[in-house]
């Protein structure tokens, strides 16, 4: 007998026969969802206000609850959102490469579709919305787990949306939400091998490490972000504190906000203080190792081991001296989660070894971590940021949830 | 205290730093692991030796000894090539897109190595030189983990790669060999997160789906073929025989071989008698559903709903009659691992359903599915032939061997 979640694995299968090659009917479907998600505000902010309301009895914090929350002009956001996904092209169909063979035989790589995705996240609405649309768009059926905190809020945007794709004559099981929130609902989905193409988890940490460590479905690992600015000997002292601040305070719950920074030691001196009192506009805390605290004095709290792996996602920054670049990127080797790491500096060799040595997503010269991010990068969508290194890494847009198959025309070769 | 495995892993991760900036040495090291290769020849058939006397008396079939064996023209071709991976151009550092943003960032993307490879492989030494020659050629160090019956070759092979190597400056940790072959040692390397980016098995399904299942690591499934020829209404009798005779016979036990013949109901009482006739050369033995039956006779023995599953790798072929090329798509999407699928046709729009319908890493129309490989496509080498959708699909080379990172130069953007 199939659970619950078998079958849903089983329709959305089949669903995604239908979206491979259901060409501009997506976008069809997706300017239905803009307009029904506008349609439907009275009803998603009702059932917002559940979520809401049982959130407060179970005492949740207001920053919390501020994600939680939909109000008329975030679902105009959301609406908004979804209309610029729908107007990016279609990835699936464009040719990647492909060649005519001596034998004759003419072979086109050409992206498809992956299939069935998954993706489990916590208590923000908004991803019901973003990520269907994303996996939409790409081809994909989806299966959406999300956080209980905002199950009513979820169920009411998922039906939504699958009454606007069933109004152009699509599959409604393109996008399906599962509505156990217990924990045996996401231990069930991360083992869907038979149904399941990718896993996608969005969110902290532990969610995170929680479903890389137990998925049988393989999983793209996104947005942990330990990064780090190196400022080096001979980096001009005002733009490394420009960079700093921003990277650490325009928002620091992020993942591409920095949580460390290497100093060179010939540099410290000078640096720190001018860094130090930018930081302070904001009541950044500081935590340093030793040569830190002897420059700027015990007003900077030790850093210990654990600081190192950090990410504080916070108004808190730790801060080391060190003795060369080669030791700024072994630090970074050893302690970060390899999302963005920054180099400020005006030697051209510097800056070559720098981008070259250090083996994160994205590597910066002389610009604040704060730009990894799709719309920075121009890809118009982003679904996640991947710090693994297989199939995806970095931001992910529209052509992060494709795969790609082999056409192979002849006309009676065999080998 | 850390295991034999997990040292290991962190002996490759510091080598996989040293090659990701190798540069040219990476193919000093593959020219003297060549001639290594072969000024070794008596000590590594010495090696070889062993493991056949031990695969006697283990009673090994001689289809296994064959492969296991180790002569000197065999180690000719290892060495040839691993020439030949030498004189292939160098993934790492290609540019693969870049642009410049609004705010100046200039974004460049390129291929870098993934790090630490881990490949579990069976009782052939030749894949212990050509499996390490690939991935240091990519960058990457690389963990093997072969099979018991072959172990002796197996660490000659690996101590011969590891001198040589190191002869040219290079870290001999770029290749290492598990010299445990009990259960226990794949465990571990299936669960060895901390240092492992992918680990790749070669070999037989039972292989395969015991890493893909209990891997704890990112896998890439490679080699299960369920293939699959399907003769529409309107193909060329005479080359539907001819695609199908090669694509069963001319190698039955690779993994691009086919298991199934679809036949369109309108063609089959023409096309089967041919078809059956040109397999008969071979002694091929048919298993028909009932309407095959009855045009071909009790000759052909009943298929059962296990035969439309099984991947033979042997002179039988399953053969079902179907109403439609609908049928046979569902037929397909239904048995197929999503290794390589072929329809025989005159008809342009069949030709077109069938190549956006079948969801498989290789798509053929009119050519025998047994070009699926990576020296038949172009590539010059091949670690394998992914059937998953994810990172890699189809005939892997270097380039499936890399991963990519963004490198962002500025001039003291914030966002």
């Amino acid at each position: 007998m199939a659970t619950v979640i078998e079958q849903m694995g089983a329709r959305a299968k089949e669903a995604s026969r239908e979206l491979a090659v259901a060409g501009e009917k997506k976008n069809m479907a997706l300017r239905a969802i803009a307009e029904a998600l506008r349609a439907n505000k009275d009803r998603i902010i009702k059932a917002n206000e559940i979520d809401l309301k049982n959130g407060k009895e179970n005492g949740l914090s207001n920053a919390l609850l501020d994600r939680l929350s939909l109000d008329s002009k975030r679902i105009d956001g959301i609406a908004d959102g979804v209309l610029q996904v729908a107007a990016l092209p279609d990835p699936v169909g464009t040719v990647i490469s492909g060649s005519t063979r001596p034998n004759g035989l003419k072979i086109t790589k050409v992206r498809v579709p992956i299939g069935v995705i998954g993706i489990i996240f916590e208590a923000r609405p908004n991803v019901t919305a973003d990520a269907a649309v994303l996996c939409l768009k790409s081809g994909n059926a989806v299966i959406l787990r999300g956080g209980k905190e905002a199950i009513n809020s979820n169920m009411c945007i998922t039906s939504v949306m699958q009454d606007a794709i069933e109004s152009v004559g699509l599959n409604r099981n393109c996008v399906q939400l599962i509505e156990d929130t217990t924990r045996q609902s996401s231990v069930e989905l991360m083992g869907l091998t038979e149904y399941l193409d990718v896993l996608i988890p969005r969110g902290g940490k532990g969610l995170i490490r929680a479903v890389v460590e137990n998925a049988k479905v393989p999983v793209i690992e996104t947005g942990a972000g330990n990064c780090h600015v190196y400022v080096d000997e001979s980096a001009d002292i005002n733009m490394a504190a420009e960079i700093i601040y921003n990277a650490k305070t325009s928002r620091p719950s992020v993942c591409n906000a920095i949580e460390t920074i290497l100093v060179h030691e010939k540099i410290a001196e000078k640096a720190l203080p001018v860094i130090k009192a930018r930081l302070d506009e904001k009541n950044v805390e500081l935590r340093g190792d030793e040569r830190t605290r002897a420059i700027l004095g015990d007003c900077v709290k030790p850093a210990v081991e654990d600081d190192w792996y950090t990410e504080y996602g916070d108004y808190i920054l730790a801060v080391r001296v060190v003795d060369d670049i080669k030791s700024a990127v072994e630090h970074i080797a050893k302690y970060s989660t390899g999302h963005s790491e920054c180099i400020v500096t005006k030697d051209y060799n510097s800056a070559s070894y720098f981008t070259s040595a250090v083996d994160s997503a994205a590597v910066y010269v002389n610009a604040s971590t704060r730009f990894t991010d799709g719309g920075e990068f121009g890809n118009g969508a982003e679904i996640g940021i991947s710090t693994q290194k297989l199939h995806a890494r970095g931001p992910m847009g529209l052509n992060e949830l494709t795969s790609m198959k082999f056409i192979i025309e002849g006309n009676g070769q065999v080998r």
